[in-house]
């Protein structure tokens, strides 16, 4: 664990670089998370719905966001560390980067995966996979950055110390916490 | 079975009346389904999102329609009792009521109640509940009106007789089949 | 106009009787709003959006509930009657009734037709209509139930005053304010 | 306007690199498009939904994306130059990159502008940004690939030519349609 903690710090150095404001700035440009389950420390189970599917009959692109934007939320409330939706500091969504591979949709019961490929001072990278119950490769993969700001003013603010520790638990290098990775 | 197989037959005689055509009658006023989580044999278990809930921190109305098709429909594929979405015969939502009685939200998880309150010649009218997890009582009741057209010309059909000898199940004097009725 | 002010007026009359707390007790049984384009004074243009589509290819039931909900709240932050969604009482949305009587789907531009059925001490029956554009005859029709609680408690609570006389915009009687109508 | 054309042309040659298919290899990476409205040859007006608005009180993340799938799939409609959907055909979404720069809600009514910054020889890379309505500077900005496969199998397909000659249309060099440009 300790191994995997300092990994995390490292990221946060200024070699592998910042993400500036997402108004202005560039955010850094990183690949997608690795395309296997075992870089996925956090496995969510969630069943499609009817309205998923799109006219093709397969679950339309803008639905899959939906998908990882619950997965984060969910471990940001059950990790404890943050008040969320209701604190002082809020996460914004600076960017999103989604590519898909395979055809998922109604009444598939799905699993997204979650990592933390990057934590810089005020925002965090998340890596998402989206799986078939049980398989090892995605059918879609997501880069997810959120930024932190002050709830009032809107401007960037230091992630708390309670959630950078929690998220050392999101580190890639970990184990899934689920049965399904063998 | 033969005895609740029976009251689902009774249910389909004159005089408690018959849907007509969706564009055309008049559907047949009944009562919403009865408020308690025995009322409903099938009990799926559904997780909110995080998109789920609006402004006001609680879920949307709106989307309490997605959990109600979203039973009906994972149903209708489980039972296996009818092609769903490729067969010749298309279940159309002809009218939906929904009650709301109290609050979800995420990251709540919920159980949506699925009953068969009437089943006509063409149309089938079924009685949802939504329930917090374990709850006794409803956060919400729905009537929901299926009229079964032909894929082709929309004209209503008749129910084919194995979905109506499916829907034998969803008597609500049937016990759920999850333990959580105790 | 002056009749239908009035009559608007009588409907907040305790022998129309009154709408409950929408835990508690039953809501007025009425008609839904009439199938004609002139019973609505208030039409708004929405345009579909591609995934409002499902796997039938047209409009998904749920998503018609998305139109109703959007005209009642532009309606009303348009009215200026009600801080909306700020304010210190909020609507909360009680039960909808929607009877869908004519497939609908993207790209088409539709309007939103909007009517209030009654007003009653701290509850508002809407009337909505959806049309094709310039549509005499609805494709669908609603019934919507606002009641007012206040926003810290969650208690029923009288429609203010500004919002009671912004109401009577919306009487049935009038004619609509686009020229639509003919 | 004919060395506009030519830069599209030349953007299909080899020397920039080729889409390849979705599941395997890498798709070429290229900027966001420009931060301006005069980049997007086709603005669309779109009103906003009550129910675009999270718990934020701002649009959510997730529904940008239905924006700029309808701002696409309406210009393929509309340019008559596809069968959308019911073809042999279709367009798969193989990835998505957005970039959320300032915040929208509901009442808004916003604009999407729509550009080709590729086009492949199965692919087209679509250029989107949102815009508050009349605004030069756009709330989000997206990156957007379509890769074209037969219906039936699913496997890439060369993009039609009528495809390839409406997309002329939508090179960014090209001044908008609308009035709002200025």
């Amino acid at each position: 664990m300790r191994r995997n903690a300092q990994r995390l710090r490292l990221n946060r150095g200024p070699a592998r670089g910042r993400l500036r404001s997402p108004a202005g700035g560039e955010t850094q440009v990183e690949n997608y998370p690795e395309a296997k389950r075992s870089a996925f420390p956090e496995i969510q189970t969630i069943p499609t719905r009817w309205n998923d599917n799109d006219i093709y009959g397969h679950m339309n692109n803008v639905v899959y966001a939906e998908y990882f934007d619950t997965a984060v939320n969910r471990w940001l409330i059950g990790s404890g560390a943050l008040d969320v939706p209701g604190g002082p500091i809020v996460g914004l969504v600076a960017e999103t980067r989604c590519k898909f591979l395979s055809s998922v949709g109604f009444p598939d019961i799905l699993e997204t995966g979650l990592s933390a490929l990057h934590v810089g001072n005020s925002s965090v990278i998340y890596g998402l996979g989206l799986f078939h119950a049980g398989a090892e490769t995605p059918a879609a993969l997501c880069r997810y950055v959120h930024v932190y700001v002050d709830a009032a003013g809107r401007r960037p603010t230091p992630i708390p110390e309670s959630l950078r520790r929690a998220l050392t638990a999101l580190d890639p290098g970990f184990a899934p916490r689920t049965p399904a990775r063998g």
